[in-house]
């Protein structure tokens, strides 16, 4: 079944559609929406090995005028660097600001198309068409893209709503387990900090075992996440909610070794930390963190650091967050599930409060 | 005396001011407005050989925490591969999104430290103080900013409006004159294009020979600006307008080794170029060329290419402009002195529009 939700931030009004087996249509949508337009999709080469054939056959029986960029797995492509050859092949396939980039795949496509996007000749249509359940529930809406720097991740970026958002929950079934697991960290983010029911339903789903209703679940995140950019498309306010488990997972992506925990790994071990630490602190509800435990598990997500871990030493690292160079952080706490709220600490106690062990 | 513009485009919502001895007080404007944030100062070498003294007083003596980027003065140093050092700096400097970068110079320094300001973080406030008239009117209002890539000139960029414009007429008196007239050949084009009075009056100015008045034409320019971009904040419409002069004077900065002209006296000259044009193809009032030379010649700027230009041959550089890969040209043409309007032809006409040295 299709469903549609209309964006309205006060910088734009897009949709976006959500509808298994929309890729199967998407040459003949795209004809119908951008006639006469030329499409430059950017994608990487994971996303190609499976998915080229279709592609072609989708936009060549369309009669688009299309190109196609690829770009290596991972995340050196959202380097900024390869920013002037994006470009270059942009010039060359004669994109001119009337025409559309659309990104096809997983969150790194994404951040990099729409930072092209948003400032190739002074901004172009962006279609995303994302491929991984992360990019469907997270990354493809709100308009948020990046660019990493020597210095760190995303700290080039703009805020640049996409024109369309195609979501067709059938590719998260091509998705590797690791990948779609990832994924559904975001997607209990969202039930931790916003929405109770769609906790218990997920707990629901998981003991049945059944591997439905994934369109369902797409459809509810991005509800929930229209509802959070509507009243703060810049992350000034309710929006640093979505950061949930993200401060100490980024602590932990920067202190272990590149691959040792995915993002989404490394996010599911900073909710369970974090509410950890919030009930010590009597800041959260007894018992939330052991219903995430329970719920993170039944994904086969991690929800701990090993026993040997120093979390004290990992915790620091948020010293060096680029991005947060005052004092003050602003953290994310669960007053219980479905409910977070902010809490500002000083970046110096972050480490004492963080640090469940600690009696 | 301050008078001050509120612009109001669909985006956002920001004042120009324009008060001469503005700069003799920027320290406490800025203390006032920008109570405890960072500032990142963007300007370039000429500028600071002038003003730096006075910039240091102003924002020392305001209690400011501010840092001085400054970058080689001309074309260079808007390149896309500046940035990364910007950033750099930025980051050294630990700027955050809650703080502000300040643009002080002419356009180069408005465009790239806009960009930069746009990309940085996903956006921080931006300040433009231009320095110089062309600035004034033209570049510091409307949140256009860009950078050169080895393909062409502001071919990547955005649209990112800044939250203040400081005009202090003051630093027009400083300029060399080829700097002044460069400017004045744009607030020209404002009178040819939307405005028979300040066309009239600008010749009148010119006949008196007294160098005053300054003020009230860049606030002239500045309220036209506004209301054009107001109606049309992404140049989709009659912000195209702006562009006359501009087709062919780019032409004229392509065809010419750089520093051959100016990009005021390749405006100048592409103004009067296209109104004769436009009067031999019975699309323009007789006699408007004519005022139009003498305006031009009362401000000292030149009105045509040497007798012997190949204009056939110059005009073919239109067919390399990067933006424009389509067929059509938008050229805009003049009805008469104060009412200009978009005109389609065919790139490949174009040689043959505009040469009106062909009989």
């Amino acid at each position: 079944m299709r469903q549609t939700l209309t964006i309205n931030t006060n910088l734009q009004k897009y949709t976006v559609t959500t509808e298994s087996g929309l890729f199967k249509r998407l040459g003949n949508t795209l004809a119908n929406l951008f006639p006469g337009k030329k499409i430059a999709v950017i994608t990487d080469e994971t996303v190609m090995s499976i998915y080229e054939e279709e592609l072609r056959n989708q936009l060549d029986s369309a009669d688009i005028n299309w190109t196609l960029i690829s770009l290596p797995p991972g995340e050196d492509s959202k380097s900024f660097h390869v920013l002037p050859d994006l470009y270059s092949k942009l010039l060359d396939f004669q994109l001119t600001r009337g025409d559309v980039i659309l990104a096809f795949g997983g969150g790194v496509i994404g951040d990099i198309a729409g930072f092209t996007a948003a400032t190739f000749l002074r901004g172009v249509s962006l279609i995303q068409v994302p491929t991984t359940l992360m990019a469907m529930v997270d990354a493809s809406i709100g308009g948020k893209n990046g660019a990493n720097l020597p210095e760190g991740r995303n700290l080039a970026g703009t805020f640049y709503q996409p024109q369309e958002v195609f979501i067709d929950p059938n590719f998260v079934r091509t998705l590797p387990d690791e990948i779609f697991e990832d994924g559904m960290a975001e997607v209990i983010k969202y039930g931790c900090v916003f929405d109770a029911d769609l906790f218990s339903d997920l707990m629901d789903r998981a003991s049945k075992n059944d591997g439905s209703g994934i369109e369902s679940i797409i459809y509810r995140c991005c509800l929930i996440k229209k509802q959070i950019i509507e009243l703060d498309c810049r992350d000034y306010g309710i929006a640093m909610l979505l950061n949930f488990g993200h401060t100490f997972g980024h602590c932990i992506e920067d202190y272990y070794p590149e691959g040792t925990y995915s993002h989404g790994e490394a996010v599911a071990i900073g909710m369970y930390t974090t509410a950890l630490a919030g009930e010590r602190a009597g800041l959260t509800a007894p018992n939330t963190a052991t219903l995430l435990k329970k719920l993170l598990s039944a994904y086969e997500l991690p929800y701990e650091l090993p026993s040997d871990a120093d979390i004290q030493k990992i915790s620091e690292t948020v010293k060096h967050d680029k991005k947060r160079r005052g004092n003050q952080l602003n953290l994310v706490l669960l007053e219980k599930i479905g409910k977070g709220f902010l809490y500002q600490i000083e970046k110096t106690e972050y480490a004492d409060f963080i640090d469940y062990r600690i009696k």
